[in-house]
């Protein structure tokens, strides 16, 4: 017997939507039906290359009675009112991050969620990076002991035009927020954030008052530490690390060389060319198995992960580290 | 304009066969029309996967009119023939290694070849892996000076079953002929070869008369040495390493991690997990370069390579290892 | 022309003191003549493998006029009157970390250091690292544009005893001043300091009320933000690390191998013995520079360096990170 | 009860000699009393560094009654008579390598040295690198299975001139003599050689007939297989590495770092400085190993290794690959 593939929505075509088109298409388990992006452009690129039938209107995509689940990749604006939507028609969803950039709205469509009984699924990709999942799942095992110290450095390539950095929310919502979550994905219980910001290079972070270097300090209910370091510019590419620390000794995630080449010479040895540029080519791996998690979900065969309240728990630390550093004390949280 | 996909018929159905079915699939410039195999549900097993008609019979994909280049993966004595019949209806073919085990064969197709001016490529995959396809461009543009040593250490996981050793041609012509065709990709011109065999930890092997371990020394016109480490067994997962050495310094082809983790303990530090565990998934970068390539060809936007006389080559190479091994003397070879 | 040996006084023959009297017994340029410890045992322990006299009396070896340099390597409460007294004397002094525990002691000194022009170095060993020195050279040369963001991990192998840590003054005067001062000498200008601490496994930390992991977050003048890690304890041995970040790329300053041997097998590759055990072998070689340019200092062949302004400051970091752990806030601090 | 020091007497006082001086005078173990050199300015100067009689009459050394030991450190030609001198006087002795460089000379020496019950001992002191007496040590263990392949890199940073190739009995009596030994520590009976020399870059070996470059392959009685590469230089500083290769995995010996700075940046990642330049670098810590060893043989505590044997063997391997790379043949070997 063979399942039928689940039919999908994706709402938005922007770069990330596309990741996921592709996901989808390239997936034995899915297919794309339907397309909807207000420029329709964008939407009929991606169904030339996927297939799927096109609109500007996310809301006949939901009541078309043809998609089992829907991607929600539009932007960050419409998230709160498609996943009210996609519960309301009773159709799974998986959501890009964030929810939103004000708490608010996030923690009223929360007992909505809560109470409907559909799965809302928080696109956080890197927690199906398999690299990621591996130190955690080593860890959860015991090889390291107790984790006591988890150190997450995270840069992207450069920093993102101003215009965009001025409705992003700021470096915590709009970049930290995934180490956040990856925080939470090993210690999901976090008490304490303290955050320090700087401005050291980026015009348009220093035009729109927000910083481009960020450290963030997090501490669980069990006592442990995270370390979280930011940068918007990386000259090495996309700088993705992270270490997990006990008694037993340490787990680490290294960048991902883009080549098994290396060269050594008269003044340097070992030297290899540049790590992979950015999340695209990074977390390919990632998003594809993010795909494939999700459609279990929609087939009963799995449960929520990511949540929509850890979609919620990463707002609220951002918004809690965007208050440290901004006013210079240790801000408690509450997850629960 | 759209320039239409190159209809492929695929010749054998195994293991190397499944992987460049799915290679034309997964390509937008190729697709699956036809395919041969002896073995009907092999065929209709990929068939089922990738598209395409089915037929035991080579020769009516041939004559079908409806492909426009040939995949031979069918076992090693068929290649002969196949190789003539699509040279002589005119259909570019893309032919697996080695072109036959015995060298009176491919001496007499040669002409054949050469005159027909239909292209034939061989399918030394090694050659479009990015990594090595990158240290001999670095060589070419002389970042090492000139090439002094060229040492590869080539290693499979396990050895083949005793009845595949007993029609393999034995070691060098099965095994080593990948890195005799990877010596000449960096240093064409080949005129000595020195060889030691042994057999140290597999039955079949010392059934057959065959080696399990070699290491073979090759001697350029150019006075350049290469060194080649075989086993056919390695703990560590498929053990394939290259390094160009000269004036300057080395490039060097690392093993390909499996992943980006690493463990550091009390016994033992930055530990990783093994290696890719044998050529399907160290070489699938390539064998997708190696197809693309040969799209080229048969549109007439590439030239063929590597080419039936470097076909002819590795086998020649071959021939003089299994002779100096056995014999315990150097033995020249003229490849021209 | 040769120059005489600069003879020196040791006061404290613990395992520090130890250390500075193998560095003066190996160095042409110096000469072991006093040792003072009021545990004589100690003293004459020494004194039989490197030379010297011996005395319980620190007093009697600056007034013996046979020493042109005093090495204070005595239990940390002595070496405020120790210090004074060398200057008093006119003898130039090598003083271990801390100055003092009390930062009024400290003040109290500091006029008198200063007026009196006779040298007083602090053993701030990690300056005189290879390798750190190099980073530290390497970004003041622009090799990787504005330093941005500095990371130290500094994790011992293993706690202390619960005596020791009873008057240690707690970790960040006694652990962490090591990374405050190499946190200065990148960015001397350090103006905030934020620190969380937690006690996870160490008893003796739980019952003097001490921290057993530390993470601190400095900012400095130039808007760089320094990240400090540290631990008790350390399966991998003495984990010592250090990244410079800049817009051209970074500099990292590994753990020092033990061996150059690794294994790789069917279940791990690429994976080595333990790392250097400790401070005596991670930082064998600094020892030994501190000394030689202390010797310079002594000759007038070089400045001061660090100086007890460095001891000063970095004592002022650690109260300050003790007040940050303590009141969750984030300590500004004037230097000046 | 204390040991005395053992008393040496230095023949030869060039590079290696001073090597040598420098680990008597360092050991606590051995002093140095008496040093013979014709060119007696480099007596004086070690004499003047490590104290020491001097003389230009290696006879008065061994006459002198004031040496419990010889350490053989002049011109190759004066080995055979050294040895046999302080055979006769029963004064054990460590002699450099080679023995000789005709075979001749050694096989007549042989019984007396067998004969006499006096310490030989030979100067090969990769073998007392830590990190090849490690790798070794966890062969013999088992910890890859049975030993497979061994594959030796082995390259001088720059050739020698052409005066010191003139004499030095060519690359595989001077150079590659360290590798026969090395191998020999691995797999002692070696029954057959390859060799391949080429001549590419030196004009000092292409005016003496000599190569610059050389692969050898050696046959063990256990089946087996060494590989060896050679060159007369290379970019990257000293290369010696080292590759054990079993049925279980492999165990490496790298190149020494000579920092353990990296720098990462846009156009490379991961780069380090160059390797340690030299002998005297890297084998630092391998001959203040083979100094105390050889105190421990001289006070009967040890047995000789290596041995004159080993000596003799590695200079017939020497022989054998000569003739294995002038005329094209496998070369069988008696090391018995």
């Amino acid at each position: 017997m063979t399942t039928a593939p689940v039919r999908f929505g994706l709402i938005g075509t922007g770069r990330i939507g596309q990741v996921h088109a592709a996901s989808i298409a390239a997936s034995a388990n899915a297919e794309l039906t339907w397309i909807a992006d207000p420029i329709v452009a964008g939407a009929e690129a991606v169904s030339a290359r996927f297939g799927g039938r096109v609109t500007t209107d996310a809301g006949e995509v939901i009541a078309s009675g043809e998609v089992d689940a829907l991607l929600i990749a539009s932007p960050t604006p419409t998230h709160v009112d498609l996943i009210a939507a996609a519960v309301a028609a009773g159709i799974p969803a998986l959501c890009e991050k964030p929810i939103d950039l004000d708490i608010a709205r996030v923690e009223a469509l929360r007992p909505t969620v809560a109470a409907a009984g559909v799965p809302v699924a928080l696109g956080f990709n890197r927690r199906f990076d398999p690299a990621f999942a591996s130190v955690r799942a080593r860890v959860a095992a015991g090889e390291i002991g107790e984790l006591e110290q988890l150190s997450i450095i995270s840069r992207d390539p450069s920093a993102p035009p101003a215009a965009y950095v001025a409705v992003s929310g700021g470096i915590f919502r709009d970049m930290t927020i995934h180490d956040f979550d990856m925080a939470r994905f090993f210690l999901p219980d976090i008490v304490e954030v303290s955050a320090v910001g700087a401005t050291l290079f980026d015009d348009g972070a220093r035009e729109h008052g927000d910083f481009d270097t960020a450290v963030v300090t997090l501490r669980a209910a069990s006592g442990a530490v995270v370390s979280i370091s930011n940068s918007r510019h990386s000259a090495v590419g996309y700088d993705q690390r992270l270490e997990a620390f006990g008694a037993r000794g340490f787990l680490q995630v290294a960048n991902a060389p883009s080549s098994l080449v290396s060269f050594s010479g008269a003044e340097i040895v070992e030297a290899k060319p540049p790590y992979e540029n950015f999340f695209l080519e990074r977390y390919s791996a990632a998003y594809a198995a993010e795909l494939e998690e999700f459609v279990k979900l929609v087939r009963g065969e799995a449960s929520t992960s990511p949540t929509f309240d850890d979609g919620r728990a990463a707002l609220l630390l951002a918004d809690a580290a965007q208050r440290s550093a901004t006013e210079g004390v240790a801000v408690a949280v509450d997850l629960g």
